[in-house]
């Protein structure tokens, strides 16, 4: 029997779901963050994961498990535990472009996001961000690195639809053109080719299935504009 | 015939020691970076990498080879190419500590280097970088996840004889404080276990080898102070 393993996170767990574990989740909420959760991740950020010990409830994570973070990490992880998933190529050097692919999504495309969403960064921010992964996209390939769906289009994935939601929808802290600048943007031939990626991994059963779109437009209004 | 593998680096490549493999190593300055070097990094840092195609000079990268960059990118590329190597841990919890670890060098530790050196910042950045990864040493082990040296230890030795280096010789920004505050720190019992793993990086052959001290205080001194 495999390990158990509690996913703890916001609306999307898609990595599990393309390697089709199994695993209770448990969703955090930032604006009400039970104070249990540092037991979890001490640095109090989703997504983490308890793996291993007894089988507990969420909410009473166990002394025994194994306490893991940080979105690479736990791709890596979930690809480790089911290596026929294909979440990680076989071929080393596409494996070495998701690793990259992925710590341009970390460094450049969630700081940008977040700025985007949290604070009143202009829409540029965002654009040029999708402009820097746009340019890493195979001449051929429907996803980060290939055909194939690989950790690279499971991290990003949770970013994108979050933008495309925060856009459509209004719910961040910039004006009406902090908005339209990156729909705008999107339709453009110039986002053409990161469109079309886009909208595959939104198409994607995964994150289809995983997405929660009312439930999230709510949450993140909350979040950020607090009503 | 393994692929031609050519290392860009700054005076250490410790990893590709560890893995004993063969390798061109070519040498960036940065007080005088040559204009060809964004064919092998866009972004012009260091490390970085070109893997496979013909057989060039180091000077005369070629379109046909592969390029990669981003040091945790690197780590795992050699590892994989290296599976005997032991420098990703078999068991899949350890490898994941592992990645945990090298995360929070790349997002925690190196930035309070760069701010120490060459800003203004006080001791306290660096010694409160070096608490956090004395947090995760294991109970019993010599290196990052355990006895054996990994990915992790690769990816912070560099970091770490530099912190040394520029401490016992000056050779940052701040003033004489900002040394000796982080000297002082290293020999009190709150940072022993950490200085005693310093002690295990400083005394590898992979990392004893590849490490010219001589020459890296002179280029520091350069980079950093200008003279």
């Amino acid at each position: 029997m495999p390990e158990q393993l509690t996913y703890y996170g916001n609306k999307t767990a898609i990595a599990l779901q393309e390697a089709n574990a199994k695993y209770q989740y448990f969703e955090i909420d930032f604006t009400n963050k039970p104070d249990w959760f540092v037991k979890v991740n001490p640095a109090g950020k989703v997504p983490a994961m308890t793996y291993g010990g007894p089988a507990v409830n969420p909410d009473q994570p166990s002394p025994e498990s194994t306490k893991l973070s940080e979105s690479a990490v736990l791709l890596e992880f979930i690809a480790d535990l089911h290596p026929s998933s294909g979440l990680l190529p076989s071929d080393l050097v596409q494996r070495a472009k998701a690793r990259f692919f992925t710590t341009v999504v970390d460094t450049v495309v969630a700081p940008a996001m977040i700025a985007w969403v949290t604070q009143c960064a202009p829409a540029s921010t965002i654009v040029d961000a999708f402009k820097k992964l746009q340019e890493l996209l195979p001449e051929n390939g429907r996803f980060a690195v290939g055909d194939a769906f690989t950790i690279a289009d499971a991290g990003f994935a949770p970013l994108y639809v979050r933008v495309l939601l925060s856009a459509e929808g209004g719910v961040h802290k910039g004006g009406k053109e902090h908005a339209s600048g990156v729909l705008d943007a999107l339709s453009s031939p110039e986002l053409a080719k990161f469109k079309a990626y886009g909208d595959r991994l939104v198409a994607r059963p995964s994150v289809d299935t995983t997405w929660d779109k009312e439930a999230s437009a709510a949450y993140l209004s909350k979040l950020v504009l607090g009503n």
